[in-house]
């Protein structure tokens, strides 16, 4: 087991009707004016954008907001919600919607904490101080990315050619509180929940690989979260108002990814380091389709070369219900590997490269993106570059 | 599930060879001056003492010693405590210790914080303001209490008669950072060891049972720590100086008690409930030895009653092993505590009233205490009355 620090706190408020405590919570926090930043509006329709404003009336907050968040959330859009957040001297930022939301909040805040372009964060690796903090809360719509509890901000610059998807880690953009009621997930479609659902597993199991061989606490508390989600995901899928299935994914989106998943391991997510060039390239592919497609040809990658094949069939024996061969442990992880995909396609996940509408001949381009020309790798158990990214390609035709 | 609030902001720093961190972090914290405040004095033969003051002095800070801490922690020291930090004008508690050592820093903060006697809190189950805060820090040295991690505070009043022991709960007592290397446990005696093991996995099926009915995600990952407990503590008691297996158990005592494993969860703790008058008229009588007797008879009488069967069945099953009867889980269910008190044997803990040194004749007296002579009831399934702790003692003869 590694060393780790362990630090999460956001406060979360969970469950039924507790939209009336956002803006007394938010005025504790000391908020007067919130930008209340959202995606394409369904907040509106379904009425959770009114009770927010409502809450926050009462409360005496004035708020001003910035609708229109896109998916793989762009940062010519974010330096417009950093001039208007300046304009309208905001002092709070309440993202209300899911993790490209509460992305694109949490970079208009390192924007206005530091004073500078939050990409020369994502695109150097490097992060604000510890006091450059903006505060951001959230409303969670969609259980998925974990934004609402990480220390996670992914975003695409769209002011390049190709566009590039980069992220910041750091401290100072973890929410300081979220507003989690499962019923606000009700009417995620089944596609996107079925994207939530792929999402909040690979937080939890590109934790799992690449360890150090003794974390069995680490891997007990993701092994029981995947479960959870397994079995919550299908009936979400199958019944979309199914309170405790919903409540279920929403908090297993948190745990997923606020490193509690991750204690004692070192942080590499390579399957997503080669989903984001994809989303990227391909604006249309949802980030959990491109995971549920990669994650799996990855996985039988590696395999192949014969490498942690103890872990995968642990996996494959304690989540996937995969008996043990203690003989030939390589055939348990394979069926694991296997009966992971058959799952993705009963929540209607994509498994294959064609399903997510990609075509041999867009290839290369992804890979010369995700390898800046061959000139980089992506960590791995072994590096991954052009070559070894063609074949986990291959694999997932 | 119930609706929950979940917030856990201390700082854990976690692994081998963190000492040197102790002064500059406390120096981020704001202190100047600090109360080192610890127990019998192991901490000073093991070396431990000597490298947090190393680390405190290499950043400039000044601090104070009181040392003399006692198992289950008295109201008198807590008193002379209060009155040296006020004294010396100490800005910091620093924990070197465990549980009970932590419990009286914070019983210490609260009365500098709050300009109260304690007691008056845990008398009355109130509790201080939000923002009558003082930063307390641990340095941990024993895997049990998880007071670390917790918004709880158990002290005993040794200026009455006869002691009573009672607990604060308040977001006001979470530490501000806990410092956690598991070597600091290797010197752990095996019946301190086995007394912790108890104390992690009963503050874990404390929020297990009584539950609603569906809260899968917090009693998959309720179920993962106690596998992982289970299989490190048969490890640390073979071997102390094991690693991974103290590290294991001290990670596991934190997130026993952090409230994850009870999000969603009522919080009604009642085995600690009748366990706390045990200590408190037998000073001798450790805690996690009180809860290893009391918890398997405190379930054997609840299952009698044919109450919440198939949740004690399934922790038999998943956790302990006892293949399920789905036709008899009642059986299931009953062969489970057993299996758990063969474990709590094979470490070494009492599973009787009689191995924890108390005879019929002490009974009476702690029931008096439990149930304030009667009018008073624990809160579990049922209520327990004199009537009912009677049996409960009856099947843990």
């Amino acid at each position: 087991m590694n060393n780790f620090i362990y630090c999460t706190p956001t406060k979360v408020i969970f469950g039924r009707e507790i939209e009336p405590q956002i803006g007394p919570t938010l005025k504790k926090y000391g908020a007067t004016r919130v930008l209340i930043h959202y995606g394409g509006g369904s907040v509106k329709k379904t009425g959770l954008f009114d009770k927010v404003t409502a809450s926050l009336d009462s409360a005496g907050l004035s708020w001003v907001e910035l609708g229109g968040v896109e998916p793989n959330p762009k940062l010519s859009f974010i330096h417009q919600g950093i001039e208007l957040c300046r304009k309208e001297k905001v002092d709070f930022i309440l993202a209300v919607g899911g993790g490209s939301v509460i992305d694109s909040s949490k970079a208009i805040g390192v924007g206005l904490a530091t004073g500078n372009d939050p990409w020369q964060y994502a695109s150097t690796g490097t992060h604000p101080e510890d006091d450059q903090v903006f505060p951001v809360g959230v409303v969670l719509t969609l259980a998925a990315a974990g934004s609402e509890m990480s220390n996670s901000d992914v975003i695409t610059n769209d002011l390049v050619t190709p566009w590039v998807k980069q992220g910041i880690t750091s401290e100072t953009v973890r929410p300081i509180v979220a507003f989690m009621n499962p019923e606000n997930t009700f009417t995620v479609s089944k596609f996107q929940t079925g994207c939530g659902i792929v999402d909040i597993m690979m937080h939890t199991m590109e934790r799992y690989f690449l360890g150090t061989p003794d974390c069995d606490l680490t891997e007990r508390l993701a092994e029981g979260l995947l479960i959870a989600v397994r079995d919550a995901g299908r009936r979400a899928i199958a019944d979309p108002n199914d309170y405790e299935a919903r409540a279920t994914l929403m908090w297993a989106s948190s745990l997923s990814h606020n490193d509690l998943t991750g204690c004692g391991k070192p942080r590499y997510f390579p399957v997503h380091k080669l989903e984001h060039p994809v989303s990227a390239l391909h604006d249309r592919v949802s980030h959990g389709a491109g995971l549920s497609v990669l994650f799996p040809a990855w996985a039988k990658f590696i395999l192949e070369r014969d490498i942690d094949v103890m872990k995968f069939a642990q996996l494959a024996n304690r989540v996937w219900g995969v008996e043990m061969n203690y003989d030939h442990p390589e055939r348990t992880a394979a069926q694991g590997i296997e009966t992971m995909k058959a799952y993705f396609h009963e929540i209607g996940m994509p498994v294959t490269l064609a399903e997510l509408g990609l075509k041999p001949e867009d290839y290369e381009a992804i890979i010369n993106l995700t390898t800046k020309n061959g000139t980089a790798t992506v960590k791995s158990y072994l590096p991954l570059g052009k070559e070894e990214i063609r074949a986990i390609y291959k694999l997932a035709e």
